[in-house]
């Protein structure tokens, strides 16, 4: 095992990410993240200094995985000569892996993170603002292309189309777990893909 | 001022809904929604068995004016005689009131219920699984009738799509609270609209 720390601190993370996702922030405790984790509460305060800089740096890790996820999708998909179908492949990347997702978590930390208004206001949720700008930004490039291609500039706020993205993923999060059914992400992605078509369709 | 009670009651839960839109199921303590709404431990308890007890109420509640939103939405459009103009008149609706709401309320208590698992668990948040179920019968039959108009039934999942103005809700409340900026709710609902337009369109 390595010597500096490394190891703890990443399990410390991974644990306090599947609690809160499952039950929220407030709901967990330190305790029960030094419990579930099997680490003890000298070793927590070594790595962080508050349940508060621990809310922090998740939020932070979790924001930098989701644009790494987005660079993957834009990677992906950077072949695809029709802009309109680049447009169509990137939306299609996450209805592929949409089951795989909800297999692996039941909602979205963010969504989290953003229900406690004290995390929103000393700034322990600045990372999502960003992450939502890195996809906007990104996507709108894409969508702009394709309703360029179309004769359709300006005809839609592609920013806010854009961030329609975010919203399907986030609201079909909420969505899944008022409902019991994790089906629905894949629904509500493809329901926007297929609104996204229809759109760019000649 | 009535005897019965009944103001104090709805006095404890006006007062803590706001506070759980704003703060979060968890991080609201009884002792601050008894605090806030001037009342003492002793009424508090009379009208609610626990704090479980209140969230069960309040998204009751919540849930019950959110149902009579949609039927509102339903009764103002229903003189609308083409099935497609209904439709867009339908998510025109909640474009016309999207600012209001957002002066209103900083988030839904929905989001807020549903990020505990504990709440969702035992069962508190089913009404608003009952509530979806409502808002996608109603909104999906405007929606079949329109496809039918344009001989377009079947080509999408009519279910999922109703499904998508809750997503879009939802979604956009988080949006709001990530980038500080209450204006997103409108600018969702009219990109769905816009989209919604273009799959219907001749």
């Amino acid at each position: 095992m390595p010597r500096d720390g490394t190891t703890t601190r990443t399990r410390i993370l991974d644990v306090a990410e599947r609690l809160v996702i499952d039950n929220g922030f407030a709901a967990t405790s330190v305790d029960e993240i030094i419990e579930a984790s099997g680490t003890s509460k000298g070793s927590f305060f070594h790595h962080f200094s508050s349940k508060r800089d621990l809310a922090g740096e998740l939020v932070q890790r979790y924001a930098d995985a989701d644009v790494a996820v987005l660079r993957r999708a834009l990677a992906e998909v950077e072949t695809v000569a029709d802009p309109v179908e680049r447009v169509l492949a990137f939306v299609g990347f996450f209805v592929d892996q949409a089951d795989q997702l909800m297999t692996e978590q039941s909602n979205c930390l963010y969504v989290a993170a953003l229900t406690e208004r004290q995390l929103v206001s000393d700034g322990a949720t600045g990372p999502v603002g960003r992450a939502v700008e890195a996809w906007r930004a990104d996507f709108a490039s894409l969508l702009d292309a394709a309703l360029a291609a179309r004769g359709r500039t300006g005809e839609v706020d592609s920013g806010a189309l854009a961030d329609h993205l975010f919203v399907t993923f986030e609201g079909a999060f909420l969505l899944c777990r008022s409902t019991g059914d994790p089906s629905h992400m894949r629904a509500q992605l493809t329901s926007f893909r297929a609104l996204l078509a229809a759109l760019l369709r000649e």
